[in-house]
């Protein structure tokens, strides 16, 4: 008999981020599988059996889900933000695709959250109040010259931008190399926001332009957004200004 | 004194799918503003105002949400989804960065929700697991040959797309045209998803290719994505297919 795979989408951090589909989610699963700090945000229930792995780590961690699921567990792969979102969806849809037959059988759901660029846009106003994309700096998965591409392309063509995994230990020049590109086709007053751990205890946000934006603000849990020529810095005085993106463009 | 003002994404429909914290903003509220259908979702509590308007009445509702606020209430503007995305928190920073100077002193919080194309990737498996954009098809406050370059720069980068406000009755040919513009980019088998009312009552999603993608399909309450050159169907026979595109990319 096969058991069922939750793949649920934590938000960026506090409890009253998830939604009650989510969380309900999470309350229902016998195993919980996932990166360690995400799982550590969980309250910890009796009978409930959590299986920690690395960062890195998502296709292994899927197919061990998956495997659990099969012998008729109810399994919850848990992920920060959204699911879908440079997160643990895909990595399950990959293994299912790749698996055994078998796992074809399996049901998988998945419950969304609110992913990084989410959580940042609405601490600050509405930066993603037009046209966006969201771009992962990764080159674990993908080679850079598609990254670099893909910058260029959504800068010519006025998208605001929000960057994921900008930088880490083992990807230091990354970040570094998206600004210069970018300082090549954009102002340097273009606004450029810095959001570390959006949302929680340690929630670190900047607000600077390309051209004084430093990679050395960022770290794994930074997201970072790239305005268009539109996004505007309202300052308010005593209360902290809004960043906005308007909604209408010009041609 | 001053009031504050709350912008709060409702996600796609059902109240299981709002954070608690928009959930607790909402029930905080001494007044609701919002487009009607959104508002209605809502539980009516004794003592809270709700001021309905049309669809397209987004700057002068945020105003009339202001000036509520200014007089000392603690009010609300709902969004569907997230405020954030094609939605009321711009709206808002428009009104506050252009209306009077004593409107820069009203609190403003922005609650973010579950967004139309997250609710609709969740549904199906993973499409937005690789770099990805947003693209509203609206030519009311941008031109259209904008759209167009936006939706050219976005296929020839290989990003998924999710296109909201894809028609309406006054705006009936743009989807048909945005296809016929991607067809010639992109193969004819790239696969197109429709999602109409995801996660409510009348959900309808269709699973579909570039090649046989029908604008008539899509009404005001239809997020369209489409996949890039990597996107996947993965048929399971009894369960419904996964759509995922993978988190890695090729040169």
């Amino acid at each position: 008999m096969n058991g069922r795979l939750a793949v649920i989408g934590l938000g960026p951090g506090p409890l009253d981020l998830l939604t009650a589909e989510a969380r309900a989610a999470v309350e229902q699963a016998d195993a919980l599988f996932g990166y360690g700090p995400y799982v550590d945000r969980l309250p910890v229930r009796d009978g409930q059996a959590r299986h920690v792995s690395d960062n890195r780590a998502e296709l292994s961690r899927a197919q061990a889900a998956l495997m659990a699921a099969e012998a008729g567990a109810c399994v919850a792969v848990v992920s920060g933000g959204d699911p879908g979102v440079f997160a643990m969806a895909a990595a399950v849809c990959e293994a299912v695709e790749h698996g055994p037959e078998s796992w074809l059988n399996i049901a998988v759901t998945v419950h969304p959250g609110i992913t990084a660029m989410l959580a940042l846009a609405a601490r600050i106003g509405a930066p993603l109040g037009h046209d966006f994309c969201a771009i992962s700096l990764s080159d674990n998965l993908k080679p850079w010259p598609l990254v670099e591409r893909r910058l260029r392309a959504a800068a010519e063509a006025g998208f605001v931008m929000a960057l994921y995994n900008p930088i880490s230990r083992a990807r230091p020049w990354q970040l570094g190399a998206a600004f210069d590109l970018l300082r090549g086709v954009l102002a340097a007053e273009t606004v450029v926001v810095f959001g570390r751990a959006v949302a929680r205890e340690d929630e670190r946000i900047d607000i600077t332009t390309l051209g004084a934006a430093d990679p050395a603000r960022a770290d794994m849990a930074t997201c970072i957004l790239i305005g268009s020529a539109e996004t505007r810095i309202v300052q308010r005085g005593a209360l902290s200004p809004l960043v906005y993106t308007p909604r209408s463009a010009p041609a």
